[in-house]
C-alpha cells in the first residue's frame, strides 16, 4: 500500500496549499497519507525550518515525502525546492502561463489569497451575512425574512443550520432557516410570516434511515430517534414542499459544501463574497 | 488597465476551483476580473454547454477568458481545452508527476475533495463542532468549557464567533467564546467558570479605530461605538489578558481564515477535520 508523509507549505495560513493539495490525494485511492501543515513560512529563517522538517522526513521513512506549496516569493520557493521530496508548486506552474496571457507581470506578493486588506467591502459582508445567519437560525427572529436572500426549510438536523453558516461564510449569502415542527405538520401549513418570502424558500430532504442515525448520536433515546417519528416528519415534510412548490434537495449523501454550491446554482443566487 | 472574464469549471462544488484560480488572481495588482463559476460540470452536455459560454464570451470581449479547471475525467477535460480560452487545469498540471512519484494510477474520480462520502467520521466532526460553536457562544452555556479545545476571549465585535464557526467548519476544531464585558472590567477578574480552562484562553484584540468601525456599522450610535467606550474596553481587556497570562493575537488587519490559522499554529491543537 502506498503510504507517505505529505507537507503542506504556505507563506500564509495554508488554506490554499490545503486545498491544493487535498483535492489531489483524494484521487489516490487506497493510498496513506499522514499531513502535515506548515503556515506562515514567510522568511528565510522558517524555510530553512521547514526544509529540515523534510529532510529528517525523508530520512527517518526512506522515502521522500509529497511536498504542496504556495510560497510566493522566488527566494523561498528556490529553498524549498532543494528540499528532499516532491515538490509541487502551484505558482511554479501556473504564474508563468497567466503572465504571458495577461501582458503582465504578476506582483510575488505574500498572503493575498485569504487576507482582509484585499477586499474589506467584501470582508463585511461576510461577517454581516454570518451574523444574519446566526440571528436567523430557527426561526428565531421571524421578523428578518425581508433580508433573506434564501430561506431553507426543513425537520430538525436536515443540514439547515450548517448550511447557512457555510452559505454566509463561503458567498456571503444571507441565509435564514425554519424549522418544520409539530405546528406545521398538524396545521398542513407554513406559518404565515413565511407568506411574502414563498419565492425564497428551499426544502431540505433527507433518507430517514441517516436522518434516524444522525438523530441518535444526538441525543439518546426518545420518540425524536425512533424509526416512526423520522418517517412521520419526513413524510409531512415532502407533502408541505409539494402543496407550497417549494423546489428541494437530498443531502443524504451530501457535504455541506455540496448543498451549498448546488442551491446557489439552482437559485441562480449572487455570491457577494469570495474567501 | 487588465481586463478578463475569468470561468472557474469543476465537476463538483466549484471550491477547489475557485480556490485556485482566485490565489493566482491576486498575484495581478489593480487587474480587474469578472468572476463566473460553472459548478457541476459531470457530463458531456454540461461540458458543451460550458464550452460554449467560454467561446460567447470570448467573442463578445475580444479576448480569450482565463478558465480555471478541476475536472477530472480526460473526455470533459479535452472538451474543454478545445474552448477559446486559456486553460489552466489543475490535474492536467499536477497528477501526472504525482502517479509518477507514487508508482500507481490516480483513480480519476469525481466530487472526492468535498464529498462527504469519502469520511463521514470527519463530516460528523465537523457538524458536532459546529453546534459546539453554536452553543458555547457568547458565554451562553458556560457548563460546556470542559469539552472546548480553545475558548477564544475578547470584548464584544472582536472577531470571536465568525473565528469559532471557522475552527469548527475548517478544522473540526471545539472552539467557545466568552465576551468580555463591564462585569469583568468592573471586578478586573476572569469569571470563576474559565479558573479551570486558563489554558485553553486565547484573546482577541483590535486597535480601537477599527474597532468602531464596526460596531458603528452594526449599531447606530450610544455608548457602545463612541472612541471612550472602544478604548476603555480595549484597556480593560488588555489588562485582563496580561494578568491572566492569556496569549492574544491582534485581528485588526487579520481575515477569518488568517486568525482561525493562526491560533491552529501557536496553540499546536490538532484538526479533527479537513474539508
Amino acid at each position: 500500500m502506498v503510504q507517505r508523509t505529505v507537507f503542506f507549505i504556505s507563506d500564509q495560513t495554508g488554506v490554499t496549499a490545503e486545498t491544493f493539495g487535498q483535492s489531489l490525494l483524494t484521487q489516490f485511492d487506497g493510498a496513506s497519507f499522514n499531513r502535515i501543515t506548515i503556515p506562515f513560512v514567510s522568511n528565510r529563517k522558517k524555510a530553512e525550518e521547514a526544509v529540515r522538517k523534510i529532510n529528517l522526513t525523508a530520512e527517518a521513512e526512506g522515502q521522500r515525502p509529497l511536498v504542496f506549496s504556495t510560497l510566493v516569493h522566488d527566494e523561498l520557493r528556490d529553498m524549498l525546492h532543494e528540499a528532499n521530496g516532491l515538490y509541487l508548486d502551484f505558482f511554479d506552474a501556473f504564474l508563468a502561463p497567466l503572465e504571458r496571457e495577461l501582458g503582465v507581470k504578476s506582483s510575488h506578493t505574500t498572503g493575498r489569497a485569504h487576507g482582509m486588506s484585499a477586499n474589506v467591502d467584501a470582508y463585511n459582508f461576510r461577517i454581516e451575512a454570518t451574523n444574519y445567519a446566526l440571528n436567523n437560525d430557527d426561526g428565531a427572529h421571524i421578523k428578518d425574512y425581508g433580508k433573506a436572500d434564501v430561506i431553507l426549510v426543513g425537520v430538525s438536523r436536515s443540514g439547515k443550520t450548517p448550511t447557512c453558516l457555510y452559505m454566509a461564510m463561503q458567498y456571503g449569502v444571507f441565509a435564514a432557516n425554519y424549522p418544520l415542527t409539530e405546528e406545521e405538520f398538524e396545521s398542513g401549513k407554513l406559518p404565515s410570516a413565511l407568506d411574502s418570502h414563498r419565492k425564497k424558500l428551499y426544502g431540505l430532504t433527507i433518507n430517514s434511515q441517516r436522518l434516524q442515525q444522525i438523530r441518535k448520536e444526538r441525543l439518546d433515546g426518545g420518540r425524536y430517534a425512533t424509526p416512526q417519528q423520522v418517517s412521520f416528519e419526513l413524510r409531512e415534510a415532502e407533502k408541505l414542499f409539494k402543496k407550497y412548490g417549494v423546489p428541494t434537495i437530498d443531502t443524504t449523501e451530501m457535504s455541506v459544501e455540496e448543498i451549498a454550491s448546488t442551491i446557489l446554482e439552482h437559485t441562480g443566487l449572487e455570491r457577494r463574497f469570495r474567501p
